[in-house]
């Protein structure tokens, strides 16, 4: 079966941003200084030819931990879904 | 009133997508061969002061084509929500 996994990855609280820093400076800069803050977020969307949606997501969190994203600064966010 | 604007970024179709297929390469070296496709997507969480949502949503419009997407090789979407 097929599977989607949608992974969110977004900083730690307290861990600084850079590029949502200075997309909020260059915002400014071009007028919009109702914006008051910003952040970013990457995403990565993997399909996964698997046996069931348990052991997607366990293999996923293996790939998050391993790969994905950085247990120092990171938290991420799986969304796992059976495709048709 | 605030508004939280997320903007989802992703590559038009046909455009290819280097850092996903760099991750598709690095989760199958890593022995994940059941990964059959790896797509990115960024996204800006913005923070906006603005009089109602419909002038949020045009503003942030304007963001997209100024400065956070490029039209050649991005779409976007964006979702308004008001804050409490």
């Amino acid at each position: 079966m097929m599977f989607e996994a949608k992974v969110t990855v977004r900083l730690k609280k307290g861990i600084s941003d850079p590029e949502g820093v200075n997309t909020l400076k260059a915002l400014r800069l071009l007028g919009f200084e109702n914006v008051k803050n910003a952040q970013t977020t990457r995403m990565f969307n993997l399909m996964i030819d698997g046996k069931d949606k348990k052991t997607v997501q366990k293999d996923v969190e293996q790939m998050c931990q391993r790969l994905l994203t950085n247990p120092v600064v990171h938290v991420y966010e799986i969304e796992i879904s059976e495709q048709k």
